[in-house]
């Protein structure tokens, strides 16, 4: 039967065997002394966290051995067993390097796994290194550590980023496209401005998460379980030694706080609601109604039934994982308001989803400045567009206006111009003087200058605004922020 | 230096080499006899399923066959050609559960996988399965057919899990505790009508389980990319094949329909909000604090510093869990509010949040389980905290009532009552029938009756209510709604 | 100076002045008995609920008549004073219709305001109603009344929007426009057809409606504060008089479960993300670049600058209400899950968003249906876009496969045409027979009878496929199912 | 029959009255010319903002009166002409300070509302503006100018209650608790320390609000409706007129972006959740079973039917709001991830869920600012609470580490001394000499000092550590950082 070929065993075995029966004695466990039962496989395999948590290794060792550095300095290990300790951690991040460490998910996570071989390769000497320090102190400093390499290479991703758009919207300046409100043409922009509005958007996005950084670079290692350690220990010593710029101020928020990655992942979701939309637009631009833009066949793939197809893949995507970052911020967010203090097993989950949002971010960061980078404009196609749906209104409008007829009662006037346009299937600028007059008699030739594509953005010259100048002026000014 | 040593090789490659430069021609994909570029390695590694959706493979198969059968059927298929492909298909499954198949990433996907080496071991004929289909409505069927045998696995554990809460309720039903509101100790209660406020819960969980199943359990297969194919196909035959109750009535819902995927984790949220609930009250009952149960060995961990500790670790995982689930639910509605009709490439993102939410409310299932299963009452220290903080006062002013007092005034007689014990620290069955009338003169040495914990609890025998008798009768019910 | 000028009052107020000393003495609260302190005018303005509570008023009556009736079938209340309490909540009911009732903040919530009216109406007999319940699980009961009746209301929205779209799809059964996949153009289908997708969608939604309807339709009334009640009531009673088809079963989970308020938002959360897509599309296809319809314009506004636009409004609306009804999805979640049992204030927050969830789908749905009645295909454009893109590829494909070509020869085959054509600048059904020939010999003159739109449509007309007939045939079938 | 009397008469009307025929002629709205429908009473509904977006007046009108003194500083202006606008404007605001004006929902939003009403009451020239802006940049103004406007009264309410922390955790310095991991007792430490780990969160909150505080602080004004304009506007003495520090750069995002707003809900919500934290703590903490802490009675209630209960309701409120204002983070991420570029009428949902995050952080700060001033620490039950659990093991355990015994060594020598002990139902100090050598002979009589809870707590001096001595140090330095 279909249903059963695939049972899980293991659900098979929990559902119909009574689970007190389940139990095999186990002693082998590093908090082993205690129990009188042991954990059977199903506990072992819902609680382990080496699966995932391996990830961290690097930092892990790199945080034992500015550890035990500091537990020589401070006199709780001598010269020679504190060398003992940093050759065997090395010695086992080039087993893990070159995938000759061999991981136990008996020993649940990546900090015992990597002690477990350090007793073997070094002896007795190896059970010291723990002291004066917790799992609890132990993890957040290994995190702290390897978001704050991550974001480092965000940071650094954002910036080429920003540059693939700066360069763009350079070659652009002068490319006019329609600017929409309400996915309606409006008014004429140009192509360079609207990348430098995406620009605006990302560099808010790197802004927010240097700032997310500065609260991330403090050590949280010395807080030990959660009330600190009465050794004698030197925690700015290690703090520098690890390159944070300071030290936490309070052990029990020390050791279960994540505010860090709950704030990284609020900078990334809103980072990938951005990226989201923007692929948003070069799905809408692309498609057969716009063909505004050309997309890299490298970034697109084809149809299995319909050979004719270019499909922007690689922009869905990232706007379906857009979608997974805001739900990991909620899991982070539910997450850490179930706890009281100090530290509870609940932060163990705290990895899934900060893992998915660093992976995500980065490959949509690349994603998306592929697609910045090898987009061709339509340039003929953009413009046409532009000098639809009487997009140069407003400027008639204003126009008036500058000619003293008040904002509201010029506003009016021109909705019965467009009115009478459309029905005659005209644009604005081929109705003649005398039919314009007739709607306001203060109109003279002049009006026709405003009424072109090219005359509405140029006239838009002030900070912020649409003309080529502008465009100009902000790309000189945006590649000194970059 | 610390942080260029871990650099992901592919970041920085792709930092600082200019993407176009990095295009290798490829012309070995499916869908690339019309792309004059090939996808880059980027593009590969960003765009490739096959890492997570090969889980789905037996399900692709099971398919296949149908469809393979349904296509001898209506004749497009030969029998012979029919049999090549499902002993084919029979090989593969048997070489990826012998674990001898070799996935190919840039096979992108399970379907494509699995199809290539179709062809590969019976040639020509393996070109025809796809007659008539599309990966479109192909993945759809897979991931019904997967999520319904899961969902089965999900509705067994569940009843097992109700099965448990009913026995324990049974060994419980006269086990007197206190009743919170507001964690203060309202009203006496026994423990069997608590565990029967979580049997209600999740029972309606599971009533909603087999709701979703209901909708789920309908074939797309045949809708093809979108619109339907012009092949003489037999839609109820592949249907009735895969066991499936009914077909799907429209192509461009079949094919981008995961309404079935929302609803799941929505059930599958909300059961898990249910289970987190418990688990907190177990690890609150389990506490220093509490002890009022004592939770299995063998589903809590030591500590690595603290060698008396005993933690609650499967309950504090299920809580942390529970955050992640909702997550998921965040993730499929932001994903699929984002696309126009019909598929898009963005539905490839709603795996990963399905098969996380399927494997945590399994695992939580299983734990909260052995949980109920093991845990041990602390009768004497339950009983003594059901005694306190005054937890029959109202079944005073309910007495009141009965005597005819108006039952605003009653209870604002049994508040000075209260205040009057509590100033001399006493319980109220310990003041005197003097004392009491003085508050009020209709009191009569009866009341004692009902200021005790067991005959509060005794009296509340309707419907719903928590007297042993009450919790008996319910018991028999509840094992006939399982 | 800005910003003090509208510094709150209440805000500088609690700043600056120790709160300890803003207490006044206030003995008036119904269960002010004990304290000896009062609250201040913080804590009632943050803990009222009277100012969004009041809307449940008229569910609140009729609940307390059933009371009321109950009491005095099983004993408790005479007739008399039953009838002097009937008629006391009618006068009230009377009051609060007219806008003459007097609303006290003081009074916290819509059962205190009513309760204390009662007793100032009919005098000591008013304080008898609350004999035998809490206001844990009046306002339980209230709720589901209240919902109940507003889920009523909504599937009748439904069933309306349901008929529209029928309807229009009746019109448009021979409509043919593109259907997509990844938004570019990938095959002809019907109007009729796309309409009936989204009917889909929302039939689903109602059934999903009803199931929630059916859990929500259970009586609490009875359970009292969290462990039912001694006086010898009859739960059964209440329930028929108030129309609920059973009683529940437990009274610590009746008065704290809301799963059938999350249910219910979950259910909403998924019909606004599909009424969101829908608009999505209205917005697209109503954009200059699609042009396929025209909406009505009474559902767009203008522009205060741009006289010439035409937004659509509605449409946009209620794309944005979808993602608050997520939220408030959320918010329901996280609320319920960081509760113990049984009833905690927490609970007064779930009023918020469920009222937010009811009024944004019943304002939505009403939208969408005028939407649907007004819009107006722009039967030529839909025509012309659909024979854009090669979107009769598949056709080709299929038609080689059905002449005995393996399926994924004839598709790279296809791929090559394609690129002739594009080459061309051709459509597929303007190439010359010869011209086909050259890329496979078994190409004869019928072909040219599937490169059509109107013939691709017409082939697909098996079960959900997009042909006319099939159209028209699962029509009659929608009927049946409304 | 109960379910028609309510049914509301709107939705009646539009159930069974087809929605075309319920037009009527309507050319009073200022975007009216163009029309030649009209909008409908459901439309009206459904679209209007003015019944919330009122709560915006008083920026709006110091919007307007900075944008007429530009337009006259620019020459757009008469100097009378700006008097008059100005004097009107001011007028107006002291009409809505004193409730005397009359809000229109015909007129749709608080712009067209007050513009109105200034060519009411100044004529013609009330109509000039408008010129040279659009709603779109002016609602952006309003809410940037609202929102610094709450932030900075936030920032003072969390500086109080960083105050109200560091005031009560000086009382506490001494006072002996336990500390927790897993909610069992792990470590001794000071509740004043325990204070500080809030601290910590908060001030992080605080840091985190500044600079989000800083990207809001940018003027919008000036970019139009989307473009910016062709007048020759000075954007910067807007700027500084309304005390912004610097303008924005790009007029698409300007008038589009809500950034600002994610980013401050995001900011909210973290908070929120700190708070609910430390109210979860307090509900536990006032509990029968811990009676660590009295809770004021202005900050709690008593109950309708249990007369001697003392119920957390204001921490029971802030938990539950905690949930709320996450559902306000996702409706903003998702309301913002659906919109192309620029504006789309979806903007105006952005309002209800910033208002309800800034009124729920506000109240709540109050509330727990309340809470922490007036809370009574139970000191006896917290310091016998500290010595239960073996609480001092790990100072045991680093004893023997300090004497030499490698770490993973003395930890399970700790175990075995534990479970002995545990068995003797004796704690660790109340061991003798000759007991504890039993397990390692190295034990002496000095280990005494470090068994008691103050011994344990007064060895964590190190930074970050809960000695006294320590928490002093940082209450110290905690002043200097508010």
């Amino acid at each position: 039967m279909l249903h059963d070929a695939l049972y899980p065993r293991l659900i098979i075995a929990l559902l119909f065997i009574p689970l007190a029966a389940v139990k095999q004695r186990d002693t082998s466990k590093t908090w082993g002394g205690r129990f009188s039962e042991a954990t059977d496989a199903f506990v072992e395999s819902f609680t382990e966290s080496i699966s995932f948590d391996k990830r961290l290794y690097h930092f892990d060792i790199v945080g034992s051995i500015a550890h035990a550095e500091m537990l020589c300095k401070v006199g709780i290990l001598a010269a020679d067993e504190r060398d003992a300790i940093v050759q065997g951690l090395q010695q086992i991040e080039a087993e893990i390097d070159s995938s000759q460490f061999e991981w136990s998910t008996q020993l649940e996570d990546v900090h015992m796994n990597i002690e477990a071989r350090l007793v073997e390769l070094i002896g007795e000497t190896g059970k010291k290194l723990h002291t004066a320090r917790s799992r609890n102190d132990q993890v957040a400093t290994d995190i702290r550590l390897w978001l704050r390499h991550e974001v480092s290479a965000i940071d650094e991703l954002m910036s080429a980023l920003l540059s693939a758009l700066v360069d763009k919207a350079e070659t652009c300046a002068d490319t006019i496209m329609p600017g929409f409100t309400h996915l309606q043409i409006a008014q004429p922009v140009t192509f360079g401005h609207h990348l430098l509005a995406w620009f605006e958007m990302l560099i808010r996005d790197r802004d927010r998460l240097r700032d997310c950084c500065r609260r991330l670079d403090q050590s949280p290692l010395g807080t030990a379980a959660l009330a600190g350690t009465g050794f004698p220990i030197d925690r700015e010593f290690t703090a520098a030694k690890l390159g944070f710029s300071d030290v936490t101020r309070n052990s029990l928020d020390s050791v279960s706080d994540r505010d860090f990655a709950i704030e990284f992942v609020a900078v990334a979701a809103l980072t990938m609601v951005h990226l989201s939309r923007w692929c948003e637009e070069l799905v809408l631009w692309s498609s057969d109604a716009f063909r505004f833009v050309s997309l890299p066949d490298a970034l697109c793939t084809g149809s299995s039934i319909m050979p004719q197809k270019k499909n922007p893949d690689v922009p869905e995507l990232i706007r379906g994982k857009s979608g997974r970052v805001i739900g990991d911020l909620n899991a982070l967010l539910i997450l850490m308001k179930g706890q009281p203090l100090a530290y509870n097993r609940d932060n163990q989950e705290d990895k899934k989803p900060l893992f998915d949002a660093v992976d995500s971010l980065q490959g949509s960061l690349l994603g998306v400045r592929s697609l910045i980078e090898q987009l061709k404009p339509n340039i003929e196609r953009m413009h046409a567009a532009a000098a639809e749906g009487f997009s140069t209104a407003t400027d008639l409008a204003d126009w008036l206006v500058a000619k003293g007829v008040p904002f509201r009662d010029a506003h009016e006037t021109v909705g019965n111009v467009v009115a009478f346009a459309e029905s005659k299937k005209q644009r604005l600028n081929e109705l003649t003087l005398k039919e314009l007059q007739e709607f306001e008699p203060k109109i003279t030739a002049e009006v026709f200058d405003v009424l072109t594509v090219e005359g509405s953005v140029a006239s838009r010259a002030h900070i912020g605004g649409t003309a080529p100048s502008a465009v100009r002026r902000e790309i000189k000014h945006a590649r000194d922020r970059i």
